[in-house]
């Protein structure tokens, strides 16, 4: 097939994995004949530092005619400020928004190389394998928000539609079908009245719609335990904005490494968004020692989601557990014998070359 | 002294846990020579049942002439139609606004008895000692919130103004100026406005006031993760009402139990209210098993910071230790041997009409 595929690298650690994940589609393309058009865009702090904006016209122009969007991370202590009048992570918020990607997935699925890292018992670990379906462009991140009594009080507004919650839930069920059909929506209907509404839209479209699918509803705060105490329990977790930001940073600590953590955002239509969940790590930038595991998943997402290739994505997913197996591991997963951000690229993209 | 206290039990198993605080609170006064007159109260789902109100005006006036006021738990299955028109949690809301507590403390400081419970590995656990104080009284539990477009978006608000930032703020770093001196304050500042207030609120006071603080702003998402990778290197956690709703709970497993972790929530000048951070659990209701030591260390942190009573807090803290460390544990701390609720409440006051 033909695709155009937009790289974002960003900020920090950005430019380094998003190296990898050319190198890796490349190899995809030559081993499965394929014609990827590949383009870079600007966006983060770079971009801000390049044209004022953190997510420029030509990045957004770039991204509504590509096929799917591969981001590296933004931010950096050098905009970190909160009270600058642009700041990196606008230009994200306002790619989510304007790509329409309202279905963030996070899988978390420990490898046992990795999980040794992870600061629960090791039994605990045993058989996890989850699914965040975290609402991306609706509640706190997208609501009004401002300043009154002359800067004396702020506020945010969380907001959701009845529509906003239904495609998601949809979203999260259908994907719920291809595994253990099971999904657990996590709110604070005891408290929130967008919770509230959450909990009547999911369980309606459940009864309605996807009878074969269980479900269950948990409170956030509660869920922050229950992912800890009995995580292998879980199988599809929903979930609004905020708390998905929340919860899968939590939920990551059980892969042993944010550096092996993929994520897939989409919609209807247009591009998808694919990005590792890690930062843009600034304290290690540039040192070619980064992990760039998370960033290549994440092209398997791409490649299964957005462009269909599901035996290439399998290659990816496949090639990076073979690197894992082999020990072949970068410094977040090894005190001896490091490998470095290219060598660990080299080596998946070796074996995707040979794949079957 | 001469002291009112106000019990208000509550539902499910809050009845059982205050019963044993009401045998510890008599022990103290006749060990310490106090007076304490007891007053007991309706709140929560029991309320509703009785009166139609979640908080009856009684149950206000009570509180309102108390010194103090212990709570056991809200809130169980009967009663837990989000879309009801009164709810049980919205009588503790509206107990912790009418008495201004705008400061919840919640220590976490595994024993070693417990511990073994946590799902982190042990050697994590050492030197663990936090202190939460999370803000009580506003945010989005407290600001307006509803339906729009006949009922198809759902909206909540939150709000926060300088004053509500700077009093919990003053409060959490007298509070570290008793401990290790160190503040982290956890916001969402990369896209909350309040957030944002909050971190120059924050900022502002330590430089102004509390220069001998050491303090750090740390982000909602990235702190779920140090408090499991590293919760040793926390002292005094500071943090808005939801944020500290959900990190409270997810800290709560470094304990090893629930059934552990006391909740002091002050204000200024008017009663403070205790309470156990475990919800009314419904599953074991009624049975004489559930543990009774978070309630009695609320007792402890109700005789501090209400009534004064150090000398008092201290041997009942001392005494929930002695029997930890005799293996007077309960069903939840252990498999074999598990005493009933009223026997460890009872140990514990022995140990009370003993102390030196
Ligand atoms: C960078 C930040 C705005 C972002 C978010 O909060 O969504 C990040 O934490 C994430 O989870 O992708
Ligand atoms: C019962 C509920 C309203 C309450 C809260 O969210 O504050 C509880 O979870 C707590 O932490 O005390």
């Amino acid at each position: 097939m033909k695709a155009t595929i937009a790289l974002l690298p960003g900020d920090g650690i950005g430019p380094e994995v998003v190296a990898q994940a050319r190198i890796l589609l490349d190899a995809i393309a030559a081993r499965f004949g394929h014609t990827f058009t590949i383009e870079e865009g600007l966006i983060g702090g770079i971009a801000i530092d390049e044209t004022g904006d953190p997510l420029p016209p030509e990045t957004v122009a770039l991204c509504e005619r590509a096929d799917a969007v591969l981001l590296g991370a933004v931010g950096g202590p050098k905009w970190s400020d909160p009270n600058a009048p642009v700041r990196p992570e606008q230009g994200l918020l306002k790619l989510r928004a304007t790509l329409g990607v309202y279905a963030n997935l996070r899988p978390v699925a420990p490898h046992p190389a990795a999980a040794k890292f992870a600061p629960l018992k090791p039994e605990l670990l045993e058989g996890v394998d989850l699914l965040f379906v975290r609402e991306l462009t609706g509640g706190a991140y997208f609501g009004e928000k401002g300043r009154e009594d002359n800067g004396r009080v702020a506020f945010d507004v969380a907001r959701y539609s009845v529509e906003e919650i239904e495609r998601v839930t949809r979203r999260a069920a259908q994907l719920a079908r291809g595994r253990r059909k099971k999904i657990t929506h996590v709110d604070k209907a005891n408290v929130l009245e967008t919770s509230r509404l959450w909990r009547s839209v999911v369980t309606r479209v459940f009864g309605d719609e996807f009878p074969d699918i269980e479900f269950e509803h948990v409170l956030v705060d509660a869920m922050t335990m229950h992912l800890l105490h009995r995580p292998a329990s879980f199988d599809v977790i929903l979930t609004e904005n905020l708390f998905g930001d929340i919860l899968t940073d939590e939920a990551s600590v059980l892969a042993g490494s944010m550096g092996l953590l993929p994520s897939a955002s989409i919609g209807d239509g247009r591009a998808g968004l694919y990005e590792p969940i890690h930062g843009s790590a600034p304290d290690i930038a540039g040192q070619g020692i980064a992990n760039p595991y998370a960033t290549l998943l994440s092209v398997a997402l791409l490649l299964r989601h957005s462009l269909g290739l599901d035996a290439e994505a399998r290659a990816v997913e496949s090639a990076v557990s073979q690197a894992l197996d082999a020990g072949v591991l970068t410094r977040d997963l090894t005190a001896e014998g490091a490998v470095s951000t290219s060598q660990a690229g080299e080596y998946v993209a070796a074996r995707v070359r040979e794949a079957a």
